[in-house]
């Protein structure tokens, strides 16, 4: 059980092209699986924004590479160009996706890398760059590990579990943070049985969990989203597990809209609401959930999904990307430290979490 | 505020077709507005399947032609002969959609009118059926416009509605259950914000009510179902109206999937939640909403969406197409006959509902 995916590759020279940062291009699963060569930093802008990569960690790993291209880009020109280059790419990857804290603390680390080679030359910044990238990304795979290592526990074997949208694999360069939980188990030989939530309006969990966990012989099953309630009252889940793309500092959880409806749903029904993240997703300059910044994507989201107009002409569409899930309805959080429990505040601060270097406001 | 739209029409002649029953082919909404007509009992039949005409009350009235259609295409047989055509469109007919209440009270009645005509000719059993199915449509409008009075005084000016699916004027053939409750409100000079999930898989709130509610100059937003929640804790719904495909004797509410969420959702928030229906939706032979049956649909809708691979290949599909609301999330049921608050069994008994003549076995 290796949930091996090819979400993104760094590759230092792609022909040409020079240094490439290669996503799977996920808007295209399942129907196909596209690579997609970013040698720019406008295409990992526009890759993070169209959703071609998603999932809060893989977008950290994936804007500190792109900060590496804008370095790489520079590269020909004088020392003070590279250091504005890479300025530039920060703040162009920053303003990508609001919600996501792991990109802004990804590129925090990419703005304290540059400033500790402040007097170097360009070749020399752009190599310590790229080893920072590296590093984070190395990072997010073994803290995907040891996510799962603690979380399997809160799995039995036979459990029927439900998870919204799409915290695996394909959101992380590891394993996943709600599904890492659940490969782990699986390693362990637990059966589980698996509801993904198609998760409109992109259909992550229908396109990409589905798609993953079938891949490594898992047995899953997609419903409506509109679903979950009934399966729960009808089929009794055992447990929710979801991601997460920031934490408050008292344990507020904003994620993929939808999420806050399936907490309350848990909360109905008694069933356990376990929240998995790597604490580069905890906000701890956020007092509450109410301060996180919630995305709004396009209406063409809703309105025009599957190449289709579904929506009728004259009426509005609101399409937040997000929603909180206030701390009271999470049972716990999981992270690489190990399963806290409420509350939450003490346990995140213990968990030392360094406090983020790029501004999401 | 008339909400005037072509549900379903009875023409006694069509051309050479002879008569037929013209449905607006709800399918191809909002894209475009196509009639239908059907002119023998299979195509009203696999209209009702494939949800060309949908919504209990349509369902119901819709079946009603049917079996005219069955008389008038036995015509030209024996006495002997249209009974029996008229029973075997019964049973088509009743075959089509197992959750809908108001079809088999329909049909019950379809079947009363041909007892009663026992020993006439064939033409005289046409002329006194289709007389019946008149009769059943005029009552359904009838039933709507007084469901609209009374419940109309539930709505205050300003207030933001959450509905689900449709049930509106292409639900019924009147102005509608849940949104007829709002087209008397808004005839009243009332304000009102109207939020439509947009109700997967068949996206009937996207396609139908916000066609329907726009085209009547109503403020309509569609959101994706997952953001009801969201949408009740930052923006202060007032209400959430919804239909019903069946009541069970205790006022258990059968209604489309994801109504039961939006119920657990309403009162977390402390937000009344009304169910509006004719009392041809009520059921009294079942006890509760537990032994109501629950029709599943083609994983197709759900995987197939739109004309595209929504869903990886290898995960299953659970796809139910209604859910069941427990009475106690129910603020108040309107019927025809008022607004109906807890407990609801003596109130449903005292509406002197009559029994269903059809089995729904």
């Amino acid at each position: 059980m290796t949930a091996e995916v090819r979400t993104l590759i760094w590759q230092d020279t792609d022909g040409e092209r020079g240094p490439s940062l290669v996503l799977l291009d996920q808007t295209r699963l399942p129907i196909e699986e596209e690579e997609l060569h970013c040698n720019t930093v406008e295409m990992v802008a526009e890759a993070i924004e169209s959703l071609r990569v998603r999932g809060a960690p893989a977008i950290g790993v994936a804007a500190a590479y792109g900060v590496v291209i804008g370095a790489w880009q520079a590269r020909s020109g004088d020392d003070g160009g590279i250091h504005r280059a890479v300025e530039l790419a920060i703040e162009r990857l920053a303003g990508t996706r609001p919600t996501a804290m792991n990109l802004f603390w990804a590129l925090g680390h990419m703005r304290a890398a540059m400033a500790a080679r402040g007097a170097c030359g360009a070749d020399e910044v752009y190599v310590h760059l790229l080893a920072t990238a590296h590093r984070l990304c190395e990072n997010e795979r073994e803290l995907c590990r040891r996510m799962g290592e603690h979380g399997a526990e809160l799995l039995r074997d036979g459990d029927r579990v439900l998870t919204h949208c799409n915290a695996g694999a394909l959101a992380t360069v590891g394993i996943g943070t709600a599904l890492g939980l659940i490969y782990a188990a699986a390693g362990q030989g637990k059966q589980l049985e698996i509801y993904a939530d198609e998760t409109r309006p992109l259909l992550q969990g229908a396109r990409l969990t589905a798609w993953e966990l079938a891949r490594n012989g898992l047995n899953v099953t997609v419903i409506c989203d509109s679903a979950a309630g009934a399966v729960m009252a009808r089929q009794h889940i055992d447990c929710v597990i979801v991601g997460a793309d920031r934490i408050a500092a008292n344990g507020d959880v904003a994620n993929k809209i939808g999420t806050y409806s399936l907490a309350v749903l848990a909360r109905e029904h008694n069933i356990p609401f376990y929240v998995a993240a790597p604490t580069s997703t905890v906000d701890l300059s956020l007092a509450s959930g109410d301060l996180i910044p919630i995305e709004e994507r396009s209406h063409e989201e809703v309105a025009d999904g599957f190449g289709q107009r579904t929506t009728a002409d004259g009426a509005q569409v609101f399409n937040p990307a997000f929603d909180v899930t206030p701390n009271h309805l999470v049972t716990a959080i999981i992270t690489e430290h190990g399963i806290g429990r409420p509350p939450y505040a003490p346990t995140l601060r213990a968990w030392g979490i360094a406090a983020p270097k790029v501004s999401h406001a």
